[in-house]
């Protein structure tokens, strides 16, 4: 038996087997609360066991299912492996994955798709039932049994402490250098016994860089050797960079009129390329000691440290593409005391997104002419991916914005709308729409202000007549002139793509 | 001149004028920030004076109006008046009264309807531009200058500080057994500077009782003598009462699993006929030790106190009957250091409602199969009055409950329906929904689950099987069978309810 240097712990060394002997021991139909956040940190070898055993039960007629909780998407290993075998009978918070996506679209797995900070505490509250398993990658075993935790923290500190059973894969793959670079914290009570988190700062620390387990419930440590996914880093297109230039110019803007401070506030940002360009343009421009309260760091973020233009970041987990990883591992000494990795309960909270006044910068599916926000659904009916954070930030934050292309598949989408398929973010917590063709600040505006000033900033020109026809209809003719809108048409532009595959008018040529 | 006891302090008593020369000294087109939360410690004199101002001005064929801000709703002598006389341009954050309500829905008022924690804040940053004037009812001015609060704290404090010029109405009316209530909070800061609240209990006090105001602001002091807008308090109808029974046998239920304690948590309810059922119940139920931290004190909750059933409450105005209010000034030397009234950016803060686990119980207009909840528009275009502070209560609750009576008018609307024509409380905020036809428990189920149990528990008979008919008919057409849509039909019943006064289907036996 080869010599695991990472895992320091006699009572865990006995538990060392294979991801099959591990897999084996999860109980059919239990709930397994997994580590992994966009990717980081998931466990990378048990899933696929687990995965190879349903198969093979699967191939004798026997149906077996989990119910699957993580910190937010998976790896294809894990989410993807899992749906393929149709292993997942329920599956929360939040989910990337193409297999799993079309399980979730067909109907065959029920998603609970929900806000990343309220998951820790509905388990704890005891609303989701009971936890059975816990299934968490750390970095390393300390002697006295304490985790060092990988490249995302998650709910990982929740599963550890509520599962009745623990297996830990162990990735040597992941940088000891991690060591230091979390903050987990301990002082979460249940109501009525809560107090303040003692938060004031985005890169406090205010806990344990390591998570607490009993080894008593650990019943597999499996040592690994695979990388996180990681997605190639693409450039920005040129629509990306004028949603990012809009962006900027109205941070300029508002330092100028005194309502940001020239460090900015802390900034969210979503992950993709409107977010990379984004964080290129913020690289690049005016303003100094930015820092991060968000849930993942990309490339973009670690640019702006190693620029010294930003100068702290807290998140929950990594999403990197394999050059900004190396960078990382490389750089892990410089990185580590900028870079504070909390438990998502913390890097999600109502409490301190509010209180350090954070700048939200998320991307949407569609807007409507309200300010109304689709972030989940397309067509009204299939999931995309999920509201993951975007709700906790949107909510609380000092500015929400929310950015995408004015139209998408090639012109045939308009993510400018009368009226939403699916509401994610209410009128209430949209402040800023951006798309390539300009940015609406809807603050201080009431609907029929804010429908005009959306149509003509932000709405793709060969929409816009179509949205100020509409509109102007809708005053007419709407019993209420608050929020005009005609009941009959409203949701037309989905079912005319539904039917026609486009949102443009084409039925009048054909009729 | 009158000796007015109320008006302690020199700098002041120089500033005593009538209502109508205090409103001629507020300038046109400015931003008045009145005090006022659902109707108490409303201004009562120097709006309607100004609404005598602006009516002789357009007598003259002059139009002068003013932005409204306010606590929430306030009265028919500011609300009713100023709209009557189409003297409002901008109105925010709240507003209840019919002649209001039937301008903004002509189109006559820009209505802003946002988050009641958030005004307060938006303030300060700076989003709504300069807030000109405060007019706010006191009960009356110490010799150093500060100020007695009124029934209500609302936004008075953000008034105070950021309006240029202040009015103050000092109403003889209101008791002076008032002072030592409040609890205002000078701890708030903008962001970067702000520090956790140090709240851990309902009824905590962490700041001081009376209001700061500066001497050189003041131009005006009108004293008064005039009752809160208040509304008689009708007795619970059948519907309300088995709302109630429902809503005590869950909490029962909840404390049987132990998922809440026997005290449950602290208690935030709308008002309204189910609400007052609802605390009705709970004083004749069970549990003991009740706390609140809500927005308004009603009758049912003094009655709680006196009763002992409730230990202490949180509030930032009263809505009482006239009975409730009488009992209230009898007694205040008993409610004085049981209830505590403080800022609404208090009462409503997300981070004292997550902290504190609040069980929010808010009225909706109508819910859709899925849970999504419209709380402020009818028919998707009119506003009925806004979201207030249920977005603040839904969202960091530790239970979210939202009820409604399944139909209403006599049947032709049925509460529950295939999608909802406003979302103000999205699938992910709402945990609980009940009607008097039953109670669906939505935690940990995902979108076909809930809509089955929303159709099964909530639903009005008559409208159930039109319901059951919709989803099996989605579940089978539509792409996505993550959250079943009809998009030619999901709005049909709104549609069908405009053209024939039902959403019943009588068309099939008219065609």
């Amino acid at each position: 038996m080869p010599e695991y240097d990472r895992i320091q712990c006699p009572a865990f060394k006995s538990k060392i087997m294979s991801a099959d002997a591990a897999a084996a021991l999860i109980p059919e139909g239990c709930n397994v609360g997994m580590s992994g956040f966009t990717g980081s940190g998931a466990p990378k070898e048990v899933p696929m066991a687990l995965a190879r055993r349903i198969e093979a039960q699967l191939a004798q007629g026997h149906h077996f299912k989990i119910g699957m909780w993580t910190g937010a998407s998976t790896g294809p290993e894990i989410d993807g492996a899992l749906a393929k075998v149709n292993g997942i009978n329920m599956r929360l918070p939040y989910q990337s994955d193409p297999t799993s996506r079309e399980r979730i679209n067909q109907g065959d797995i029920n998603y609970i798709d929900m806000h990343l900070s309220h998951v820790a505490q509905y388990v704890w509250f005891g609303f989701f039932g009971k936890l059975n398993v816990a299934l968490i990658e750390v970095a390393g075993i300390l002697p006295d049994g304490r985790l060092i935790p990988s490249t995302s923290v998650g709910n990982n500190k929740t599963w550890l402490d509520q599962a009745d059973l623990v297996i830990l894969e162990v990735n040597e793959r992941q940088p000891l250098g991690l060591a230091g670079m979390h903050d987990v914290y301990y002082g979460t009570q249940l109501p009525p016994h809560r107090v303040p988190i003692p938060l004031v700062h985005p890169h406090d620390r205010i806990g344990e860089p390591y998570l607490r387990c009993d080894p008593a419930k650990v019943i597999a440590v499996v040592p690994t050797h695979k990388a996180d996914r990681n997605s190639p880093f693409k450039p920005a297109d040129a629509d990306s960079e004028q949603i990012a230039g809009h962006l900027i110019d109205f941070f300029k803007s508002e330092v100028r009129h005194g309502r940001l401070p020239k460090s900015l506030l802390p900034l969210q940002s979503g992950v993709g390329n409107i977010a990379n360009a984004v964080l290129a343009g913020l690289n690049n421009g005016p303003f100094e000691n930015l820092t991060a309260f968000t849930e993942v760091m990309q490339d973009g973020m670690l640019a702006m440290l190693r620029s010294g233009k930003m100068v702290g970041a807290s998140a929950t987990g990594f999403s990197l593409s394999p050059e900004g990883e190396q960078d990382f591992v490389d750089n892990i000494d410089f990185y580590r005391d900028k870079i504070v990795l909390r438990p998502q309960e913390m890097s999600n909270h109502p409490e301190l997104i509010r209180r350090l006044g954070v700048i939200a910068m998320n991307a949407m599916i569609e807007a409507d002419i309200y300010g109304n926000v689709n972030s989940t659904h397309v067509m009204g009916s299939s999931i995309m991916n999920g509201i993951g954070g975007s709700g906790d930030f949107a909510r609380n934050a000092y500015l929400s914005i929310f950015m995408a292309k004015s139209s998408a598949r090639g012109g045939d989408i308009s993510c400018i709308v009368p009226a939403v398929s699916h509401v994610d973010h209410t009128e209430h917590d949209v402040q800023i729409l951006v798309t390539e063709r300009g940015l609406a600040d809807l603050r201080g505006l009431a609907p029929k202000q804010r429908a005009r000033l959306i149509i003509d900033n932000c709405s793709a020109p060969e929409y816009r007549p179509m949205l100020q026809e509409y509109f102007e209809r809708a005053l007419h003719h709407s019993r209420g002139k608050h929020t005009p809108m005609l009941l009959d048409e409203a949701l037309s532009w989905h079912a005319r793509f539904e039917r026609t595959g486009s949102m443009k008018v084409r039925e009048a040529v054909a009729a």
